[in-house]
């Protein structure tokens, strides 16, 4: 297979990396006049991209007259190729699939979001701790039932009509009880139904950021924050995520290094996970949390506190949220029933002051009109019966058990050199393999023996550190986390000891490749 | 009430407008020291905008020391406002509802969708012709209730758990299936599911548009797309759609105007809804559709063919649509469940050549994840079984009898010097006053005998007609048409014999203040 290294992770596209590296080959001699390339399909698989990302590519060179396809045959490096463009690229053809040339009509220059491309070829039976999702074994599927039965006879043609943008008024209802028991005491003005955390941060990016204004996300961070920004063409600043204790820091968001970034930038947003952070598993102390909110206050910066983990706290009591010791209104607190239960009903909410949600609310009709009734009025239904409360509570204790699993493994197997995160709930923990391993090429092992995760460079907003990955462990029984962790520990031993025995370092690297 | 006159079509914002006009009847006099103005509910009330809108005005003002609340008592202008500024405005206060001027760090001047603000002002048992919806009195809630059932029997835990971004499989095969009777040869790779046509809209803007590009539209178009691409920053270019035969023109988009915009622009979209056109109800003939789509190869810009109307035909037979005609693979073709049934569940597509929905999954991806999988089962199963068809055909039928009771009750009542469109299907109809009369006025008169209707002049990309109004029919029984048409005829030939008498029109354009 051809020697080729893409980067996900670059703003790069990847076809322009795969183009530009194929043309470099011919370039420097390794691929020659007559030479046979790999179909686009096969190279995908090999690659692990979309067929689109080769296709479009292959196109590329084919327009610059270096390679070139033969029906039923395949596409070779052509003979006056080499890296000079005799002929002139062939004019647009206007018939056929090629006839616009859609990569140069594009907004940008958006990458694929990784996780979802790792999880695409994923093998069924894989042993996966790549998706923060919840367990589907303990879905309340009859509950659920339950509840659209109930909708659909009381309610059926205001759920299916056309509904208002802030949401259906019946969720917002129960929502606004929910809030008020767990101590936070927003009115119908200060709540907006969304399609869930993801659209959330799309809907605060679309109301407040222009290109080039300057975003603080956590480092790392959500990827799909990161995605949503970018996208916007915000300047994403990075703030360091403390993950274990050093003498006069605290553990999360480095809020000294938060105060820098304030006082050398004019910040648009700071989005924060105050509780069981993804992608490591922190929590920032209250003390922490007074801080960044008077850090904001004096700024003048509205802060994006993502909540969706934050009822999975493993022990009772909890760090009160960003919102409830919001005194100076700047917060906007964006929660969703997606890592509770039901990740497939795409429902969150938004709870901000009233002018925020105000814009919010108009942003969100602009962007399609309002979220799915249907869903909205089976959770309300399933909230009205108390059966979110007892649903939350159950999965509380079994996310708790399958941590104490995940950590209890990681101690009995994992090697020297390594540590990782001890987060207080949530769905995820943040391992460090010794520095100078990556845990990308940890994966392409892994793989082989059927467990993937998630390599921590996907998460970082800048200066990845390619030891770290995620280890999302709520969707796994005990069993398989002991069975994935023992395999992962096994594997970096083996690693370990190929690097003790001398083995170069550039040749390791080649086998990275492809 | 004061004198204040909004223009809700404005780009500038309301609470902008409100606050301007207010400060200039302090400067004028027109309100002094000591005066009270009303309570920010009461004027919002007054003015058919939301309470917010004042409330900002307000706030505004008050930081500019030109009035000033007393607890209890009300606000009033102050002693030493009369447009000086005294004192210098407050600091911002930290602690409580007003501690960020949220409405600084709005990154743009979006205004409220404006249907939606009718709408929400409507009462209860108002004869509306506002949105164009489907009868809801038709909606096959217990087929629905069947397929629910169905899915949640056989694949509870799919349509649960979090789903792929280009949509759950079921639904795309079942689309597919229907895309191919319907003449649309589409494989997987050429179908999104996204939460309908407004957001199919928003995520080719973000796909493809950047500020400053051009977008043409139709004249007048979707409020709903223009909103969409004004939040982009793009230019939106109006092409005027004919509504009434004139010699050597054909009806729908003027291709000649067209023709002209895009040698005169470089334009990144064309959007058009080539069927029964939302708001005038036009078709595009053939050859208008054939010449539509060599103006784009030849220009190399992507259509968007809105064909959300594009089922609810009249007569058997049907023009194809632009995707069916598309040669050379630059139709983006989007469409939904909302104007068939089922407006409340959010489900629409998007059908296009594979480059364009391989970025356009991305943006899905980065915006919301995926479209929820219990309405998407909902309907594939609903498809499965024939019932989508069968109920297609029912609406078909049904709309047709309305729209013929609309054009005959249009005959019947309306006064000479009035014309209208005779739409082959879809949901509305366009209305033209004589000239010189504004829809507007007639609706202040409609509202008070419990008719509604959306004036033309909100669906304008450019150049509004104030004496146009659009009739969206579809929701409303032939009864109650027949009943809406009468009251709005007897109206409008009390404002002609007004007219006639020489009513000074300053006079009554006096009387539609507030």
């Amino acid at each position: 297979m051809l020697p080729v290294h893409l980067q996900p992770e670059s703003h790069v596209p990847l076809y322009v990396q795969l183009r530009d590296q194929l043309r470099a080959l011919v370039h420097a001699g390794d691929l020659r006049p007559g030479d046979r390339i790999p179909a686009s399909r096969e190279l995908a698989v090999a690659l692990g991209v979309h067929r689109t990302t080769v296709a479009n590519a292959y196109a590329e060179l084919e327009s610059e007259g270096l390679i070139q396809g033969h029906v039923g045959r395949g596409t070779f490096i052509r003979a006056n190729g080499n890296g000079l463009k005799i002929t002139p690229p062939a004019p647009p053809v206007l018939d056929g699939a090629q006839g616009i040339r859609w990569e140069l009509l594009f907004a940008d220059e958006r990458g694929e979001e990784v996780l979802s491309r790792l999880t695409a070829s994923e093998p069924e039976d894989a042993l996966s701790f790549v998706m923060a999702r919840p367990a589907q074994e303990f879905f309340p599927i009859e509950e659920l039932q339950t509840c659209i039965n109930a909708v659909l006879r009381r309610e059926a043609v205001d759920v299916l009509n056309l509904g208002p943008s802030d949401g259906y008024v019946p969720l917002k209802e129960a929502i606004l009880e929910l809030l008020h028991k767990e101590g936070i005491a927003a009115k119908d003005e200060n709540l907006l139904i969304t399609d869930g955390c993801q659209q959330s941060l799309d809907l605060i990016s679309k109301a407040f950021v222009r290109a080039g204004d300057s975003v603080i996300l956590e480092n790392p961070a959500y990827p799909g924050s990161v995605a949503i920004f970018n996208g916007a063409r915000a300047r994403c600043l990075g703030v360091p995520v403390r993950t274990h204790a050093e003498p006069g820091t605290s553990l999360g968001m480095d809020i000294e290094a938060l105060e820098a970034t304030l006082a050398a930038n004019r910040v648009k947003l700071i989005v924060v996970t105050p509780d069981f952070q993804n992608p490591t598993g922190m929590s920032l102390p209250l003390t922490s949390r007074r801080k960044l909110l008077e850090l904001a206050a004096r700024h003048q910066v509205p802060v994006v506190e993502d909540h969706i983990y934050g009822r999975l706290h493993e022990r009772e009591e909890r760090v009160p949220s960003l919102k409830q010791l919001d005194r100076s209104n700047l917060v906007i607190h964006i929660d969703s029933f997606a890592k509770v239960a039901f990740p497939g009903l795409r429902v969150g909410w938004i709870v901000a002051p009233a002018a925020a949600i105000e814009r919010l609310r108009v942003v969100k009709q602009n962007t399609d009109l309002h979220t799915d009734q249907l869903a909205q009025g089976c959770l309300a239904e399933f909230l009205r019966r108390g059966w979110f409360t007892k649903h939350v509570a159950k999965m509380r204790r079994v996310y708790a058990q399958r941590l104490a699993a995940l950590d209890e493994a990681l101690r009995k197997h994992m090697p020297a050199g390594t540590r990782w995160t001890k987060p207080d709930g949530g769905m995820c923990l943040w391992l460090e393999l010794p520095p100078g391993f990556d845990a990308s090429e940890l994966l392409i092992h892994a793989k082989e023996r059927g467990v993937l995760f998630a390599p921590g460079r996907y998460f970082y907003v800048q200066n990845p550190l390619p030891n770290t990955l995620r280890l999302a462990y709520a969707g796994l029984n005990e069993k398989e986390i002991a069975r994935g962790v023992a395999t992962l520990a096994e594997l970096l031993r083996v690693e370990m000891k190929k690097r003790e025995r001398g083995v170069r370092r550039a040749e390791r690297s080649r086998v990275a490749l492809v």
